[in-house]
């Protein structure tokens, strides 16, 4: 018998823990979070599902159904399609990797619960009429190579092999060197399985307290925010913090500081009026030489922005920009700024989502996931929210009580039992 | 024949320069910096120093005199001694290590025109009637321990061996096992050969731009200022970037970068109406978690902090702290400010900076020596100073001519001679 719900999250729960504090840190094709996907496999051996790997470093393992073992053909899509395309396959699933000191939800979530679901479908008696498939999307989180959905990009062709070869980790490390020390074979590029799926439902913890306000254990989402996130190059003079006059300083770390105070005033006049629409946040840094005495060279600093439309995070980010440079003229220091990615704004379809909503509260959410990216390459695609208790998520304290996972375990059954019928 | 001023330089050049830039590191008890401790041993033997080492990573090559190698016994020191004090030996010397991404000549010119003045003295046919050491001290820069003159502070008993035994470098290496990893004996505590010292005379390159706006190439030193460095702990609540609203987030981020302006701000204001009396910089940083989609949980900054007296150092780090309490109070982030070493003013000896100064110009420094310490310890101590062009230190920008480098290797050598002879 397969392991129940409880017993494949005590299962994951030790796995990637930081030293000193109770977060996470699974980064992808590192030790922990190899673990993680050798614990997924096994799952799916376990339960008979037919493991894929594609050459992204994603992995499905699929529950055929008799008919699409005869019919499994290619189906090419065109970006037309839409809600109308005629797909084969279900697809669910979520991520296993997770931020720099994150939670347990954020993504395994997901995943267990997808695995719970093709349980309780079974005890159901249900036969899929189509196949379903649990997905384990790489690098979702983007917190080795800088780019969110990197695996879910790559099936999809939103991102070409060619720009993903020339990402580097911190320790300048690139992603098939990495995925090839991890033991895979990298293969780049879009995925021949994504061409069989006809729609994807991904359940995922709530990234905000929508649901909490609503005393809903549940819910559905009706939209992504659009995302960007920007590197600023601050360049100045390094030089003696000691003997340098303060007014001969060309100090980098100043034209920094008045940018990331400048940012979070941004995004706040943004909501002034028009409640909650804008984020933005400096979170990550480098500064050159990083010396006590030293005043800096250089400091690099990444914003994390999204609105909810394109045009309001446009406007966020030159209103930012345009603090910054001034700043910089005063301090004497330089500034370049370069997109590093830029999500667009994500529709969830609206046939899929009024077929599976039955009630259940809709929601839009400021957080990028797969489902975005299968959404933006043309896949129907619906989401899944179970409720956090603090709302607080990528961060240790993340959160969701067991009666209520178990609650998105029998929706996400109820959506692939519609789906897959 | 020893190798002239220009060879030796030409020979240190390359040891430890930063891949990719044209700076240097040479941390302590590194490839790099022993590199350049095995060819300050070298240019001893060569000339016929006797080279001790104490057990703080501190070396001495010692030009013995006929006298000296007799009367070669204990001279214990008491704090009242002050310039009074009989002292046997003749210290000059600097240091060879550097900060990150540092410059050519901080600490290895007082080395390299120590050993070419003893050389200028061998060729007048001076002998020493009093023994002349040319010391290397470990850790000035404290760009690994986090201490500033670490080698000369344990030499002293200015900082005690528990204190030290306690530092860590950003790898969570301690002092003895890095020292022991670098085939030293460590053997922390004051330093036995100190005792013998009757005074200490360090040249160094100029770290600002008096020397040249005087339009002179060497000049003496008048006092250092008073010189902390301050760990500010700034802790908040770890959070989704994106899904979290920004009314309901507790960012240190902010809190830093307020502090980091006010900082500038201060001694800024310090100085207004009295020029050039106080510098804040903040140069080192360490985020937590670090990643582009997290608010941070943890932002921990550095504060380098120098001015005129100790007072005035003294009432900038009250407003600064106080900017810093102020908005952390409404960021909702937590604040602890920690002491990591305060060097008080040194007022170099005055009897001796008249003995040597024969119409040199007489300047303050705000940047820390060894030479500080062995004043704070009782030993009557002078500094030279060779012009700097651009004033630029701590950085590979630092420079000086090879000629007003020679007019300091010649000044030095008058001064050993004065004190020597």
């Amino acid at each position: 018998m397969p392991d129940d719900f409880e017993t494949m999250w005590a299962h994951l729960a030790p796995i990637g823990r930081s030293a000193g504090t109770t977060g996470y840190f699974r980064q992808p094709f590192t030790v922990a979070e190899r673990e993680c996907h050798a614990w997924f496999v096994e799952q799916c051996r376990t339960r008979g599902l037919r493991i894929e790997h594609d050459g992204n470093g994603n992995t499905i393992g699929w529950w055929d159904s008799a008919a699409a073992i005869v019919r499994h053909v290619r189906h090419p899509r065109t970006p037309d399609e839409g809600a109308e395309r005629a797909g084969l396959s279900v697809l669910t699933g979520s991520h296993l990797d997770s931020v720099l000191d994150g939670g347990a939800y954020d993504g395994p979530l997901g995943v267990v619960s997808a695995l719970a679901a093709v349980d309780v479908l079974r005890e159901r008696g249900f036969a899929p009429a189509r196949p379903i498939g649990v997905a384990v999307f790489a690098e979702e989180e983007g917190s080795r190579f800088g780019l969110a959905c990197l695996g879910s990009r790559l099936a999809t062709g939103v991102t070409a092999p060619e720009q993903a070869r020339e990402l580097t980790d911190r320790d300048g490390v690139r992603l098939e060197d990495a995925m090839a020390a991890a033991g895979l074979a990298p293969a780049l590029g879009p995925s021949a399985w994504l061409d069989d799926v006809g729609c994807y439902v991904e359940l995922h913890v709530e990234q905000g307290r929508d649901l909490v306000d609503r005393d809903e254990p549940v819910g559905l989402a009706s939209a992504i925010w659009p995302h960007g996130r920007y590197r600023f190059d601050f360049t100045g003079e390094a030089n003696h913090a000691g003997t340098t006059r303060m007014e001969d300083r060309h100090d980098p770390m100043l034209t920094y500081a008045m940018t990331a105070l400048a940012a979070n005033k941004q995004a706040r006049l943004a909501s002034t009026g028009a409640p909650d629409v804008a984020r933005a946040t400096f979170g990550r840094l480098e500064v050159t030489p990083n010396g006590t005495n030293a005043i800096a060279s250089r400091v690099t600093a990444w914003l994390d922005a999204r609105c909810e439309s394109e045009e309001r995070l446009a406007d966020l980010l030159a209103a930012i920009e345009k603090q910054a440079r001034d700043r910089a003229g005063r301090d004497g220091t330089g500034l370049e700024v370069t997109l590093e990615s830029l999500s667009p704004a994500v529709l969830f379809d609206h046939e899929l989502g009024a077929r599976l909503a039955a009630g259940k509260p809709v929601i839009a959410t400021a957080a990028g996931h797969d489902a975005g990216i299968l959404s933006t390459a043309g896949v129907p695609t619906a989401m899944l929210f179970v409720r956090n208790p603090t709302g607080v998520s990528h961060s240790p304290a993340e959160h969701a009580e067991t009666a209520d996972c178990l609650a998105g375990v029998e929706a996400l059954a109820d959506a692939l039992e519609e789906l897959a019928g």
